[in-house]
């Protein structure tokens, strides 16, 4: 296909002047409107008007100009029919053979945070209807969406004549995938307002569910090198994530299954505030955390965190809550870690870790915005295969109002600080998970066991292995105790304090186990299940 | 805003008769076109046809008929401002207020395997264009796109006197949720195939990614009860998977976790094809299987698998790739069971299962179609907080030509048989995972440490405890040994051979291992990390 005469209204201008240029020195009719038939005209290219064509003028501020049987006639009469042919005949349609179209900034109205009115005048109707009506005739029809496509089009014209079909083709799926995309970003913001345009934090589950992305990269790979992998974002997204964190240091890219790792790193030191529970730093290795502990320094913090499995954290993930200090650097350097993470460095913590050429180093501002936790990203997607579980995310961890003491003894004021530390790092572990800890270091971490016992006994093992003493340690069960057997276990190697969020109907069988054994049991009420 | 013209276009007449009949009587002025036109007439609704609004007929076979500045300026006119109410008496624009219009059928045209020409037809232009604009001017207008809505409006417009803003407002934003569905299922087919139609396997990872769903059901909760959850399916899928399952006995609806477990039981046992592996059988529980056997009945399997680990199994996930026979449904019953998944049951195997109140029975036929697995569902997602994950999923277990026997001792014919079944099993346990076999059996597993040695041990401790003799058994591991202490446990418990991907920089210490443990080790070059 030759095209005789393009449709150019653009929002984003870049690149345009050059290739309505080209298109026109190749003989090429320019049909524009508006602000882009000013720059055109301007840069000495012949325009002519879309009023010229529909003999129509432009209405209502621009909300009605395209929307018209001259217009869209001509871009969607199929070539290959007399009955189109004579239709455009008759009613004096002249064929459009390209269109070149991008929408009204709709993403970057709203994330400059301009009123709903300026967001809904944003919405383009015009648009879209000619992206898809020249992308639904892409047999005779070219739709260039993308600037990036102007210079792969005018090659093509140059060197053959005519844009073939193969390319007709695949400007129609990318202009499908641009107006899927543009209303879903549509949809996901009226999602998340009232009629008034105020924000409302709970978001129903639609039918269908429809979510967009924007890529950031692709990856090496995915999960596997035999599998492709790419990371994406969402485009509204203002919480603390990897996404929107920096690379300060590294030159390897990060890789699948650290962006993964990075996340749970991240999401695990998310559960400490830096100010009243002092610095926390997490390994993660393969999804689950290996070494987990709070300290009064970023030094202290990874020294407790490390000691647990240092085994483990080979090639880990390490994260911080807060500013990472000189000293913590030169210790992280004694070792091999993938990635590190954290909200800010020191100026001398990171030259020190620059010298580890393989180690990518990672900030992002949005650590210290603990509160800003949940504000987007509603939604927790699961994939199974043929479908998706969706679900809130797990924003909460321990409701003060829910404790409750359930067994003779209360926990002492230590046990406290330690139950609930435990609490907040079983969250992140997978399922079944048990955690054992001794002032604020995760002493024992019992992961993905298929019953609770073994959780609780693996972890136990681990400790043992590296000679870490369990007596007076507490114990924290993601999810309640179905049996007695774990409170027993843990009674043998002399934990002193179990939190668990209860609901067993085996319950007063395990907290009999409790009192017999002299432990507290704190029941939290809520489950942290995570697969 | 109390409507005075509606204008109604819809290719689901489901209820449109009746509404259109209410809103006549209310004194609503019905602008129609069509099919539409021509139903709403034959049943005594006074219609005008958009034709006449217009000055302008029906051309090029209905593909350019409401795109028109009369039909788009009576809809999309801000009432509140004199420009636009002079532009619609300048140029004789009647008001719109009310848009009933639902899509052609995209993607009933697609799933009844029509060819390209009948699905591009069925891209629906003059449609979405009516619903955005209507719905982008939902201060003054009312988008109707739904029938189970039509109720809602008319009951509103009758206690009311008008739709108000809040109704337009839910109105206007599951339109755009409607359209940005329907340009996703174009965009998904598209990149679903060439330019010619023809299916292509290897879809690209598109920018911006944009994926679309429909709910299957809302379930009680998420992952925990205080998280809302859904489940949704793919709309083309047509490979088998829980979405697509039958629930033949059983109450209970599934919850969030049996989904997800009945994904890794079903992805599990569609490694065995029942012809030439023989029956599989698997249990599943938090997300990872603690049992899996191979028999020459499903009750044989059952029995195998069951034995390992009896107490994980409780309250588990049980899966056959082959039909449940009547021998087999009475053992099941004798224990608890959530759910059970498998293609086909005998029928007095059914009545068996139905004894059992709280057991879930589902079936899909789907399982026989192993040579379908990944014709549809190409892409795999993971969620991180702010992001996904996107990768291909991993289809591929075993690829006879990257087989390589790299210790001097080859596997006999019974170590072939079993290392070929333990690596299919492993590849669905969580990272790290290493898998114990014999005779066909799984008998241990171990889940989802931070350490591979760790995994290897924990398997070994689990299989010991329920009186397994590992001895002349096989070890698989999802990934390569990065030391050799994984293959000198092993050897401890008299593991004769195993298999593995290699490629780790110590592959030549771990080969020694196994030599001096006189093992064979076979490299599959395939690494499988699940995460």
């Amino acid at each position: 296909m030759r095209p005789r005469r393009a449709l150019i209204s653009v929002s984003d201008k870049r690149g345009v002047v050059e290739f309505a240029k080209a298109l026109s020195d190749m003989g090429v009719e320019i049909v524009s409107t508006g602000g882009t038939a000013k720059l055109l005209r301007e840069s000495g290219i012949p325009v002519k008007e879309i009023s010229e064509l529909t003999g129509f003028p432009e209405i209502m501020e621009g909300r009605v100009k395209t929307l018209h049987p001259k217009v869209h006639g001509g871009i969607l009469a199929d070539r290959s029919k007399n009955e189109h042919i004579s239709a455009m005949e008759e009613f004096q349609i002249e064929p459009i053979d390209m269109v070149v179209v991008n929408l009204y900034p709709f993403k970057e109205t709203v994330k400059r945070g301009a009123d709903l009115d300026e967001i809904i005048e944003n919405i383009d109707i015009g648009g879209p209807t000619m992206v898809r009506a020249a992308a639904k005739n892409f047999k005779h029809v070219a739709i260039v969406t993308d600037p990036a496509d102007y210079d792969k089009v005018v090659k093509e014209l140059k060197e053959k004549g005519e844009i073939s079909l193969k390319t007709r083709f695949y400007l129609a799926r990318k202009a499908f995938n641009l107006t899927a995309h543009y209303d879903a970003l549509i949809s996901e913001f009226l999602y998340s307002i009232d009629e008034t345009g105020k924000k409302v934090e709970c978001r129903e589950l639609p039918n269908p569910l429809t979510i967009t992305f924007e890529k950031v990269q692709d990856l090496r790979y995915g999960e596997n090198p035999h599998q492709r992998g790419a990371f994406y974002r969402e485009v509204f997204v203002d919480e603390p994530c990897v996404s929107l964190s920096e690379k300060v240091h590294g030159e390897k890219e990060l890789s699948f299954n650290n962006i993964y790792d990075l996340d749970g790193a991240f999401n695990l030191v998310l559960e400490f505030d830096p100010k009243s529970d002092g610095v926390a730093c997490a390994i993660i290795k393969h999804a689950n955390p290996c070494g987990v502990a709070l300290g009064s320094t970023p030094q202290e913090a990874y020294e407790k965190a490390l000691k647990v499995d240092p085994l483990s954290a080979f090639g880990g993930i390490i994260a911080f809550n807060s500013k990472v200090t000189k000293e913590a650097a030169e210790l992280i350097i004694q070792r091999f870690f993938e990635c590190i993470i954290a909200p800010e460095y020191q100026e001398e913590a990171l030259e020190v870790l620059k010298t580890k050429k393989n180690l990518r180093v990672l900030t992002t501002k949005g650590l210290k915005g603990l509160e800003r936790r949940g504000e987007t990203s509603p939604f927790d997607y699961r994939r199974v295969v043929g479908g998706l579980l969706v679900q809130d995310r797990d924003l909460i961890t321990v409701l003060p109002e829910k404790l409750k003491v359930v067994t003779d003894r209360e926990p002492t004021q230590k046990e406290w600080e330690d139950l609930l530390f435990a609490f907040k790092v079983v969250k992140w572990v997978k399922s079944n998970s048990v955690v054992y800890a001794k002032d604020k270091v995760a002493v024992g971490i019992g992961v993905g066991q298929t019953s609770r016992v073994d959780s609780a006994r693996c972890a136990i093992e681990k400790a043992q292995m590296v000679g870490i003493d369990l007596s007076g340690a507490v114990m924290a069960s993601e999810a309640f105790f179905p049996f007695r057997d774990s409170v027993d276990e843990a009674a043998k190697v002399g934990i002193t304090a179990i939190i668990q969020p209860g609901g067993s109907i085996r319950d007063k069988e395990v907290i009999e186990a409790a009192n017999e054994h002299n432990m507290a049991m704190v029941f939290t009420g809520v489950r942290h299940f995570r697969h």
